[in-house]
Protein backbone atom coordinates (compact mmCIF):
# COMPACT_ATOMS: atom_id res chain seq x y z
CA UNK A 1 0.00 0.00 0.00
CA UNK A 2 1.84 3.47 -0.94
CA UNK A 3 1.62 6.01 1.34
CA UNK A 4 -0.70 8.78 1.18
CA UNK A 5 1.11 12.30 1.67
CA UNK A 6 -0.10 14.33 3.71
CA UNK A 7 -0.65 18.40 3.18
CA UNK A 8 -0.73 21.11 5.52
CA UNK A 9 -2.65 23.66 3.08
CA UNK A 10 -3.82 27.18 4.89
CA UNK A 11 -7.45 27.91 4.57
CA UNK A 12 -10.00 28.33 4.20
CA UNK A 13 -10.54 26.57 1.08
CA UNK A 14 -13.28 28.15 -0.95
CA UNK A 15 -13.26 25.66 -3.89
CA UNK A 16 -13.74 22.15 -5.15
CA UNK A 17 -9.52 22.61 -5.82
CA UNK A 18 -6.70 23.84 -3.85
CA UNK A 19 -3.92 25.46 -5.72
CA UNK A 20 -0.74 23.79 -4.65
CA UNK A 21 2.65 25.81 -3.78
CA UNK A 22 5.24 25.23 -6.54
CA UNK A 23 8.06 23.58 -4.00
CA UNK A 24 4.80 21.30 -2.43
CA UNK A 25 3.96 20.06 -6.35
CA UNK A 26 7.72 19.54 -6.95
CA UNK A 27 7.92 17.43 -3.86
CA UNK A 28 5.07 15.48 -4.90
CA UNK A 29 5.85 15.15 -8.26
CA UNK A 30 9.35 14.61 -8.13
CA UNK A 31 10.30 13.26 -5.16
CA UNK A 32 7.28 11.18 -4.31
CA UNK A 33 6.60 10.16 -8.05
CA UNK A 34 2.54 11.15 -7.57
CA UNK A 35 0.58 11.83 -10.98
CA UNK A 36 -2.83 13.25 -11.25
CA UNK A 37 -5.52 11.16 -9.68
CA UNK A 38 -3.70 9.62 -7.19
CA UNK A 39 -4.37 10.30 -3.24
CA UNK A 40 -3.50 12.46 -0.72
CA UNK A 41 -4.70 14.04 2.38
CA UNK A 42 -4.66 17.39 3.79
CA UNK A 43 -5.27 19.56 6.49
CA UNK A 44 -5.53 23.80 7.12
CA UNK A 45 -3.60 22.86 10.37
CA UNK A 46 -6.67 24.23 12.62
CA UNK A 47 -8.25 21.09 13.11
CA UNK A 48 -9.66 20.25 10.09
CA UNK A 49 -8.74 17.45 7.65
CA UNK A 50 -9.64 15.82 4.08
CA UNK A 51 -8.71 13.64 1.13
CA UNK A 52 -8.92 14.36 -2.28
CA UNK A 53 -6.66 13.45 -5.82
CA UNK A 54 -3.65 14.99 -7.24
CA UNK A 55 -5.00 17.26 -10.41
CA UNK A 56 -1.97 19.30 -12.13
CA UNK A 57 -1.17 21.84 -9.95
CA UNK A 58 -4.18 21.46 -7.22
CA UNK A 59 -5.11 18.65 -5.18
CA UNK A 60 -9.77 17.95 -5.76
CA UNK A 61 -11.19 18.11 -2.62
CA UNK A 62 -13.20 14.59 -3.55
CA UNK A 63 -14.65 13.70 0.42
CA UNK A 64 -16.42 15.44 3.53
CA UNK A 65 -13.74 17.17 5.61
CA UNK A 66 -13.61 16.42 9.39
CA UNK A 67 -12.98 18.45 12.50
CA UNK A 68 -10.98 17.01 14.62
CA UNK A 69 -11.70 17.94 18.19
CA UNK A 70 -8.42 18.36 20.42
CA UNK A 71 -7.86 15.43 23.16
CA UNK A 72 -5.95 18.19 25.45
CA UNK A 73 -4.73 21.45 24.31
CA UNK A 74 -1.24 21.93 26.05
CA UNK A 75 1.16 24.50 26.29
CA UNK A 76 4.72 23.27 26.66
CA UNK A 77 7.00 26.04 27.96
CA UNK A 78 10.63 25.67 27.73
CA UNK A 79 13.55 27.28 28.39
CA UNK A 80 15.79 27.07 25.29
CA UNK A 81 18.97 25.13 25.60
CA UNK A 82 22.02 25.90 24.25
CA UNK A 83 22.27 23.91 21.99
CA UNK A 84 20.81 24.83 17.87
CA UNK A 85 20.15 20.89 17.53
CA UNK A 86 18.67 20.17 20.84
CA UNK A 87 16.07 23.43 20.04
CA UNK A 88 14.98 21.77 16.99
CA UNK A 89 14.68 18.86 18.13
CA UNK A 90 12.33 20.30 20.95
CA UNK A 91 10.09 21.71 18.14
CA UNK A 92 10.17 19.13 15.80
CA UNK A 93 9.17 16.48 18.95
CA UNK A 94 6.76 18.65 20.40
CA UNK A 95 4.76 19.30 16.91
CA UNK A 96 4.91 15.83 16.14
CA UNK A 97 3.24 14.91 19.10
CA UNK A 98 0.50 17.35 19.33
CA UNK A 99 1.60 20.01 21.32
CA UNK A 100 -0.86 23.25 20.85
CA UNK A 101 1.69 25.65 21.51
CA UNK A 102 5.80 26.04 22.46
CA UNK A 103 6.32 28.90 24.44
CA UNK A 104 10.46 29.68 24.59
CA UNK A 105 10.85 30.89 28.38
CA UNK A 106 12.56 33.55 29.85
CA UNK A 107 14.26 31.97 33.03
CA UNK A 108 16.89 33.37 35.91
CA UNK A 109 19.12 30.03 34.44
CA UNK A 110 18.91 30.45 30.74
CA UNK A 111 21.39 29.11 28.49
CA UNK A 112 20.50 28.83 25.16
CA UNK A 113 18.24 31.77 22.71
CA UNK A 114 15.25 30.42 20.59
CA UNK A 115 16.03 29.78 17.46
CA UNK A 116 14.87 31.83 14.56
CA UNK A 117 11.26 31.80 14.45
CA UNK A 118 11.10 31.11 10.99
CA UNK A 119 12.16 28.47 10.86
CA UNK A 120 10.72 27.46 13.93
CA UNK A 121 7.40 27.74 12.15
CA UNK A 122 8.84 25.74 8.87
CA UNK A 123 10.17 22.58 11.42
CA UNK A 124 6.44 22.39 13.45
CA UNK A 125 4.88 22.48 9.94
CA UNK A 126 6.84 19.69 8.36
CA UNK A 127 6.45 17.64 11.77
CA UNK A 128 2.61 18.46 11.15
CA UNK A 129 2.97 16.62 7.94
CA UNK A 130 4.60 14.00 8.88
CA UNK A 131 2.91 12.80 11.47
CA UNK A 132 -0.29 13.19 9.90
CA UNK A 133 -1.82 15.75 12.33
CA UNK A 134 -4.40 17.84 12.14
CA UNK A 135 -3.04 20.73 14.18
CA UNK A 136 -0.41 23.18 13.97
CA UNK A 137 1.87 23.64 16.80
CA UNK A 138 2.46 27.90 17.25
CA UNK A 139 5.82 28.50 18.40
CA UNK A 140 6.33 32.10 20.04
CA UNK A 141 8.34 33.66 23.41
CA UNK A 142 10.16 34.24 24.82
CA UNK A 143 8.31 35.40 27.53
CA UNK A 144 8.13 35.57 30.91
CA UNK A 145 6.33 33.09 33.63
CA UNK A 146 3.30 35.82 33.88
CA UNK A 147 2.44 35.14 30.44
CA UNK A 148 1.87 31.68 30.67
CA UNK A 149 -1.93 30.06 30.79
CA UNK A 150 -2.94 28.55 33.95
CA UNK A 151 -2.98 25.70 35.38
CA UNK A 152 0.93 25.97 35.36
CA UNK A 153 3.07 22.69 35.90
CA UNK A 154 6.89 22.96 36.51
CA UNK A 155 8.74 19.92 35.84
CA UNK A 156 11.58 19.28 38.59
CA UNK A 157 13.26 16.06 39.55
CA UNK A 158 11.75 16.30 43.05
CA UNK A 159 8.28 17.47 41.92
CA UNK A 160 4.33 14.64 42.44
CA UNK A 161 4.68 11.73 40.46
CA UNK A 162 3.12 12.20 37.13
CA UNK A 163 0.88 9.02 37.94
CA UNK A 164 -0.39 10.73 41.55
CA UNK A 165 -1.22 13.75 39.25
CA UNK A 166 -2.35 13.27 36.00
CA UNK A 167 -5.97 11.93 36.99
CA UNK A 168 -6.59 15.52 38.50
CA UNK A 169 -5.68 17.27 35.44
CA UNK A 170 -8.14 19.03 32.93
CA UNK A 171 -8.32 20.01 29.19
CA UNK A 172 -6.03 22.39 29.20
CA UNK A 173 -2.71 22.54 30.46
CA UNK A 174 0.84 24.17 30.86
CA UNK A 175 4.03 21.97 31.77
CA UNK A 176 7.28 23.88 31.73
CA UNK A 177 10.84 22.62 31.41
CA UNK A 178 14.15 23.44 31.69
CA UNK A 179 16.76 25.14 32.08
CA UNK A 180 19.99 22.86 31.70
CA UNK A 181 21.35 23.83 35.54
CA UNK A 182 17.21 23.62 36.90
CA UNK A 183 14.79 26.48 37.75
CA UNK A 184 15.66 28.79 40.65
CA UNK A 185 12.86 28.01 43.16
CA UNK A 186 12.36 32.06 43.97
CA UNK A 187 11.10 32.47 40.10
CA UNK A 188 8.34 29.87 39.96
CA UNK A 189 4.64 31.59 40.42
CA UNK A 190 2.92 30.32 43.60
CA UNK A 191 0.18 28.74 42.24
CA UNK A 192 2.56 26.37 39.82
CA UNK A 193 2.16 22.64 40.55
CA UNK A 194 5.67 20.96 40.53
CA UNK A 195 5.83 17.42 38.38
CA UNK A 196 8.42 14.60 38.07
CA UNK A 197 8.16 12.51 34.80
CA UNK A 198 10.83 10.08 35.13
CA UNK A 199 12.94 8.68 37.88
CA UNK A 200 15.79 9.63 36.17
CA UNK A 201 17.12 13.69 36.07
CA UNK A 202 16.03 14.30 32.20
CA UNK A 203 17.83 16.77 30.02
CA UNK A 204 15.43 19.54 28.96
CA UNK A 205 14.77 18.09 25.14
CA UNK A 206 13.93 14.81 26.81
CA UNK A 207 11.55 16.62 29.53
CA UNK A 208 10.15 18.20 26.78
CA UNK A 209 9.30 15.30 24.92
CA UNK A 210 8.28 13.02 28.08
CA UNK A 211 5.64 15.90 29.21
CA UNK A 212 4.15 16.23 25.79
CA UNK A 213 3.96 12.48 25.76
CA UNK A 214 2.18 11.81 28.95
CA UNK A 215 -0.17 15.03 28.47
CA UNK A 216 -1.04 14.04 25.17
CA UNK A 217 -1.64 10.35 25.93
CA UNK A 218 -4.98 9.34 24.47
CA UNK A 219 -7.49 8.26 27.20
CA UNK A 220 -8.76 4.59 26.22
CA UNK A 221 -12.31 6.08 25.12
CA UNK A 222 -10.88 8.97 22.75
CA UNK A 223 -8.07 7.31 20.85
CA UNK A 224 -8.58 7.72 17.17
CA UNK A 225 -5.77 9.02 14.60
CA UNK A 226 -5.74 12.35 13.95
CA UNK A 227 -6.11 11.30 10.23
CA UNK A 228 -5.25 7.23 9.17
CA UNK A 229 -1.73 6.41 7.75
CA UNK B 1 23.80 24.34 45.97
CA UNK B 2 26.61 23.19 43.46
CA UNK B 3 25.69 20.25 41.30
CA UNK B 4 27.60 16.56 42.72
CA UNK B 5 29.33 15.17 39.76
CA UNK B 6 27.53 11.67 38.98
CA UNK B 7 30.28 9.14 37.96
CA UNK B 8 30.18 5.01 36.35
CA UNK B 9 33.14 3.43 37.53
CA UNK B 10 32.95 -0.18 36.78
CA UNK B 11 32.92 -2.60 39.73
CA UNK B 12 33.24 -4.61 42.11
CA UNK B 13 34.92 -2.14 44.52
CA UNK B 14 37.22 -3.82 46.88
CA UNK B 15 38.80 -0.83 48.63
CA UNK B 16 37.60 2.21 50.14
CA UNK B 17 39.47 3.89 47.72
CA UNK B 18 38.74 3.95 43.84
CA UNK B 19 40.95 4.96 41.24
CA UNK B 20 39.42 7.46 38.79
CA UNK B 21 40.86 7.09 35.31
CA UNK B 22 43.13 9.92 34.15
CA UNK B 23 40.23 11.29 31.61
CA UNK B 24 37.69 11.32 34.52
CA UNK B 25 40.25 13.13 36.89
CA UNK B 26 40.82 16.43 33.73
CA UNK B 27 36.97 16.58 33.39
CA UNK B 28 36.46 16.81 37.43
CA UNK B 29 39.63 18.81 38.00
CA UNK B 30 40.09 21.26 34.74
CA UNK B 31 36.18 21.39 33.59
CA UNK B 32 34.21 20.88 36.83
CA UNK B 33 36.90 22.53 38.86
CA UNK B 34 36.70 19.98 41.80
CA UNK B 35 39.17 19.82 44.34
CA UNK B 36 40.10 17.48 47.32
CA UNK B 37 37.17 17.03 49.56
CA UNK B 38 34.43 17.78 47.46
CA UNK B 39 31.40 15.09 47.21
CA UNK B 40 31.01 12.97 44.06
CA UNK B 41 28.08 9.92 44.09
CA UNK B 42 29.29 7.25 41.30
CA UNK B 43 27.35 3.75 40.44
CA UNK B 44 28.52 0.42 39.21
CA UNK B 45 26.02 0.40 36.44
CA UNK B 46 24.07 -2.91 38.22
CA UNK B 47 22.04 -1.05 40.48
CA UNK B 48 24.51 0.35 43.41
CA UNK B 49 25.20 3.54 43.99
CA UNK B 50 27.47 5.49 46.39
CA UNK B 51 28.22 9.21 47.84
CA UNK B 52 32.59 9.57 48.35
CA UNK B 53 34.80 12.50 48.07
CA UNK B 54 37.34 13.30 45.70
CA UNK B 55 41.11 12.90 47.10
CA UNK B 56 43.94 13.18 44.78
CA UNK B 57 43.19 10.59 41.79
CA UNK B 58 40.13 8.36 43.67
CA UNK B 59 37.31 8.98 45.51
CA UNK B 60 37.18 7.93 48.67
CA UNK B 61 33.74 5.87 49.58
CA UNK B 62 32.23 7.82 52.54
CA UNK B 63 28.85 6.37 53.16
CA UNK B 64 26.90 3.19 52.67
CA UNK B 65 25.89 2.23 48.95
CA UNK B 66 22.77 1.39 48.12
CA UNK B 67 21.19 -1.46 45.49
CA UNK B 68 18.46 -0.14 43.35
CA UNK B 69 15.64 -2.44 42.77
CA UNK B 70 14.35 -1.55 38.81
CA UNK B 71 10.73 -0.23 38.45
CA UNK B 72 10.44 -2.89 35.43
CA UNK B 73 13.29 -4.31 33.09
CA UNK B 74 12.81 -3.00 29.70
CA UNK B 75 14.08 -3.96 26.40
CA UNK B 76 13.81 -1.51 23.13
CA UNK B 77 14.03 -3.25 20.04
CA UNK B 78 14.41 -0.72 17.30
CA UNK B 79 14.96 -0.86 13.67
CA UNK B 80 18.02 1.54 12.98
CA UNK B 81 16.77 4.73 11.23
CA UNK B 82 18.91 5.91 8.08
CA UNK B 83 20.24 8.78 9.65
CA UNK B 84 23.28 8.45 11.75
CA UNK B 85 22.20 11.61 14.42
CA UNK B 86 18.83 9.78 15.17
CA UNK B 87 20.38 6.67 16.06
CA UNK B 88 22.42 8.48 18.49
CA UNK B 89 19.24 10.24 19.83
CA UNK B 90 17.51 7.04 20.58
CA UNK B 91 20.71 5.59 22.57
CA UNK B 92 21.27 9.09 24.56
CA UNK B 93 17.34 9.16 25.23
CA UNK B 94 16.81 5.49 26.32
CA UNK B 95 20.03 5.04 28.10
CA UNK B 96 18.85 8.32 29.92
CA UNK B 97 14.95 7.06 30.59
CA UNK B 98 16.60 3.84 31.97
CA UNK B 99 16.23 1.01 29.44
CA UNK B 100 17.98 -1.93 30.23
CA UNK B 101 18.78 -2.62 26.99
CA UNK B 102 18.60 -1.32 23.48
CA UNK B 103 18.71 -3.87 20.65
CA UNK B 104 19.10 -2.89 17.28
CA UNK B 105 16.46 -5.21 15.26
CA UNK B 106 16.92 -6.88 11.97
CA UNK B 107 13.83 -5.87 9.97
CA UNK B 108 12.23 -6.73 6.30
CA UNK B 109 12.50 -2.90 5.94
CA UNK B 110 15.46 -1.73 7.50
CA UNK B 111 16.70 1.32 6.40
CA UNK B 112 19.92 2.03 8.53
CA UNK B 113 22.36 0.60 10.27
CA UNK B 114 22.91 0.36 13.95
CA UNK B 115 26.35 2.69 14.96
CA UNK B 116 29.35 1.47 15.90
CA UNK B 117 28.95 -0.47 18.88
CA UNK B 118 31.70 0.93 20.90
CA UNK B 119 30.61 4.77 20.66
CA UNK B 120 26.89 3.44 21.48
CA UNK B 121 28.94 2.06 24.70
CA UNK B 122 30.12 5.22 24.89
CA UNK B 123 27.03 7.24 24.53
CA UNK B 124 25.15 4.87 26.85
CA UNK B 125 27.26 5.22 29.89
CA UNK B 126 27.58 9.55 29.09
CA UNK B 127 23.85 9.29 29.56
CA UNK B 128 23.80 7.40 32.75
CA UNK B 129 26.25 9.71 34.34
CA UNK B 130 24.19 12.45 33.16
CA UNK B 131 20.80 11.42 34.23
CA UNK B 132 22.34 9.92 37.66
CA UNK B 133 20.91 6.47 37.23
CA UNK B 134 21.93 3.34 38.69
CA UNK B 135 21.42 1.03 35.95
CA UNK B 136 23.72 1.00 32.58
CA UNK B 137 22.11 -0.01 29.14
CA UNK B 138 23.22 -2.62 27.58
CA UNK B 139 23.02 -1.92 22.98
CA UNK B 140 23.04 -5.71 20.77
CA UNK B 141 21.99 -6.58 17.74
CA UNK B 142 21.17 -6.63 14.96
CA UNK B 143 19.57 -9.55 15.95
CA UNK B 144 16.64 -10.88 14.10
CA UNK B 145 12.37 -11.13 15.97
CA UNK B 146 13.53 -14.51 17.79
CA UNK B 147 15.80 -13.06 19.78
CA UNK B 148 13.74 -10.57 21.47
CA UNK B 149 12.42 -11.40 25.18
CA UNK B 150 8.47 -12.23 25.38
CA UNK B 151 6.33 -10.16 26.07
CA UNK B 152 6.96 -8.29 23.26
CA UNK B 153 4.53 -5.27 22.42
CA UNK B 154 5.23 -3.72 18.76
CA UNK B 155 4.16 0.02 18.61
CA UNK B 156 2.35 0.50 15.24
CA UNK B 157 -0.33 3.53 14.70
CA UNK B 158 -3.49 1.80 14.45
CA UNK B 159 -2.88 -0.79 17.95
CA UNK B 160 -4.51 -0.98 21.00
CA UNK B 161 -4.09 2.46 22.85
CA UNK B 162 -1.36 2.36 25.58
CA UNK B 163 -3.59 3.35 28.16
CA UNK B 164 -6.06 0.20 27.43
CA UNK B 165 -3.13 -2.34 28.32
CA UNK B 166 -0.59 -0.75 30.49
CA UNK B 167 -2.75 -2.37 33.41
CA UNK B 168 -1.60 -5.49 32.34
CA UNK B 169 2.00 -5.35 32.07
CA UNK B 170 4.41 -7.40 34.06
CA UNK B 171 8.12 -5.85 35.29
CA UNK B 172 9.73 -7.19 32.19
CA UNK B 173 8.62 -6.12 28.61
CA UNK B 174 10.02 -5.88 25.31
CA UNK B 175 8.91 -2.97 23.28
CA UNK B 176 9.92 -3.12 19.49
CA UNK B 177 9.72 0.55 17.02
CA UNK B 178 9.77 1.54 13.62
CA UNK B 179 11.14 1.32 11.02
CA UNK B 180 10.15 4.49 8.70
CA UNK B 181 8.47 3.13 6.50
CA UNK B 182 6.36 0.44 9.52
CA UNK B 183 6.66 -3.07 10.16
CA UNK B 184 5.78 -5.66 7.22
CA UNK B 185 2.75 -7.77 9.20
CA UNK B 186 4.22 -10.79 7.41
CA UNK B 187 7.06 -10.62 9.95
CA UNK B 188 5.69 -10.01 13.34
CA UNK B 189 5.88 -13.19 15.37
CA UNK B 190 2.37 -14.72 16.26
CA UNK B 191 3.00 -13.65 20.16
CA UNK B 192 3.39 -9.82 19.41
CA UNK B 193 0.97 -7.72 20.49
CA UNK B 194 0.09 -4.20 19.23
CA UNK B 195 0.43 -1.14 20.75
CA UNK B 196 -0.22 2.58 19.60
CA UNK B 197 1.70 5.41 21.39
CA UNK B 198 -0.19 8.49 20.04
CA UNK B 199 -2.98 9.72 18.38
CA UNK B 200 -0.13 10.99 15.14
CA UNK B 201 1.97 8.98 13.13
CA UNK B 202 5.60 8.74 15.06
CA UNK B 203 8.70 8.89 13.74
CA UNK B 204 11.06 5.63 14.95
CA UNK B 205 13.10 7.99 17.29
CA UNK B 206 10.00 9.40 18.40
CA UNK B 207 8.26 6.14 19.47
CA UNK B 208 11.22 4.80 21.09
CA UNK B 209 11.58 7.82 23.56
CA UNK B 210 7.76 7.78 24.22
CA UNK B 211 7.37 4.01 24.40
CA UNK B 212 10.63 4.24 26.60
CA UNK B 213 8.97 7.28 28.84
CA UNK B 214 5.59 5.18 29.22
CA UNK B 215 6.98 1.91 30.13
CA UNK B 216 9.05 3.54 32.60
CA UNK B 217 6.84 6.03 34.39
CA UNK B 218 7.77 4.95 37.90
CA UNK B 219 4.17 3.85 39.49
CA UNK B 220 2.51 6.43 42.40
CA UNK B 221 4.08 4.26 45.05
CA UNK B 222 7.46 3.50 43.84
CA UNK B 223 8.73 6.53 42.63
CA UNK B 224 12.15 7.21 44.07
CA UNK B 225 14.70 8.72 42.49
CA UNK B 226 17.84 6.34 41.46
CA UNK B 227 20.24 9.04 42.90
CA UNK B 228 19.64 12.53 44.55
CA UNK B 229 20.63 15.33 42.03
Amino acid sequence: MAHVPHLLVDGPWDWPQIALEEPVIHHLRRVLRRRDGDPVSYTDGRGMTGTGTLSDASLVRTGDEVVHVRGRTLTLAVAPPAAAARARFIVEKAAELGVAQLVWLHTRHAQGRPPNPSKAEQWSRGALEQSRGAWKMDVSGPVGWDLLPPPLLVATPDGEPWRRIESGLGPALTIAVGPEGGFDRQELPDHAGQVSLSTRVLRVETAAVVGAALALLPADLDSSPEMDS
